[in-house]
């Protein structure tokens, strides 16, 4: 399995490439960025989200045509957001929609690799950066080549924390968040901040830059490929509660290590949204 | 004048470009980002941030040996902090100390240039990302040579708002802070945003990256140079209750135009910290 895994890495590896290269391209044609909404006003995606998704499928399709695929355009589009034990492609093919729309520098491209439904690989591609991070379980993670290591900070009023605000406005959501980042800030620590994509925000943990990121209501598609570039550059993943992490389930804590992934938990005013894997679009497909 | 202008500004992108290099330099070594704190336990400076202060000042002493300086780390350790006419140069030797400390990806050198307590150019170099933001008063705004120009966005609810947490921590403080961003968030905008540091939230202003920029609590030093960028990228400064903006006040709104700036400051839930020129540590000196 080893070669073969390789192999298909390095295709996800090309093409987050190919792709990353028509999202900067798309950037300066203002047509590309024309704004369609999802599930609220402020839950943007464009045509160039579809076009790259399709790219991705369609590369991968040609060589690997027995791989399934969980795509954040596709589930929008109807298809089921199931993880079986085949090997499937996780995909967000632009994390940080909202910044793409307005030029801010941080847009990715995410591929996560599953199979037996543990994520194998991730590659992570900040397209405007030109930063590839890249993980493969057991052999470390990667950014342009060079490894990652997280932060070795144990003291969380030493820390810089990342969130976002994410695209839900209804008020009971947006007190929760509030509250979560209210009691964070106040711990204190030494900065919020958000990188505006839970890729990056990922990427940021691994590269020790923030020591924890933290979010509820990311979706599977946001979090597949970061998670084992976090796992592999040293970090943890836990659930906002506590437990184990659960890709399908929306909420994740990312952290350099378990000490200030504790920490941030006790402070997290947890919700849980509908999971990825029970939203009424894939329901339709059970 | 004009000449004489434009071969201080040259010094000024010179020394701009020097210092970021220093700054660079210093992310690599561990010792040189130690943290000493000031007002509070997240207020953060290190041995840096005052070698580099002390690196702009010297180079500039020397060839314009009449001129007057403003200084972050200067003001801090008792200097006046007092516009008069004559020529000074307002300096942040790291704009974002915190994301220096945690080799966060924005970090700036701040240099505006005041006669006449009119600033007449801003250089903001972002020295991580590489990026030289200039302009002179009249001459337009350039981010490495190419001219910037703000978003023409009208309609606040298809913005980025750029803010900061700042460093204080006690609750009245942290509620309107919170106030003000709630309402923000709830008009609803696309996002909200923070790089964690004034100067480069302002040129993300001026680049059109975000729509707008507040914050309650800057000083002088974080914004001198980049309300001259701002404003030559064709925005608008303004006070966060609306009126001209006051440098010394420690408010700021930078917005792409007055419509989203007025939007904006309806939302603001203002408050006023001590003024710059009126600090105990300067009024020694008085």
């Amino acid at each position: 399995m080893d070669d073969v895994l390789q192999n298909i890495m390095d295709h996800a590896v090309a093409v987050a490439r190919e792709a990353g290269q028509v999202v900067r391209e798309a950037l300066c044609d203002e047509k590309q960025r024309d704004v369609m909404t999802k599930s609220s006003t402020v839950d943007l995606v464009t045509q160039t989200d579809q076009r790259v998704e399709h790219l991705i499928i369609q590369s991968v399709k040609k060589k690997f045509p027995t791989h399934r695929f969980i795509g954040e355009e596709s589930v929008a589009a109807g298809e089921a957001c199931v993880l079986t034990d085949d090997p499937t492609w996780i995909i967000d093919p632009i994390d940080g929609t909202t910044n793409f729309v307005h030029s801010f520098p941080f847009v990715a491209v995410s591929i996560g690799f599953s199979v037996d439904k543990k994520i194998q690989f991730g590659v992570v591609y900040s397209c405007l950066e030109d930063k590839m991070f890249t993980a493969r379980r057991g052999k470390g993670a990667f950014c342009n080549g060079e490894p990652l290591q997280v932060s070795d900070q144990e003291d969380v009023r030493r820390s810089i924390i990342a969130t976002e605000f994410g695209s839900n406005r209804e008020t009971e959501t947006v007190e929760k968040i509030f509250s979560s980042l209210r009691n964070i800030l106040n711990i204190p620590v030494h900065g919020v901040r958000g990188a505006g994509t839970a890729a990056v925000n990922m990427c940021l943990v691994a590269s020790g830059c923030v020591e924890a990121y933290y979010e509820v209501g990311v979706h599977v598609w946001d979090v597949a490929a970061g998670s084992v570039i976090v796992e592999e550059a040293g970090g943890v993943l836990m659930d906002v509660e506590g437990g184990p992490v659960d890709l399908m389930s929306r909420r994740i804590v990312a952290a350099n290590n378990g000490t200030v992934a504790h920490r941030i938990v006790k402070e997290i005013d947890a919700f849980s949204p509908t999971r990825d894997d029970e939203d009424s679009s894939c329901r339709a497909e059970l």
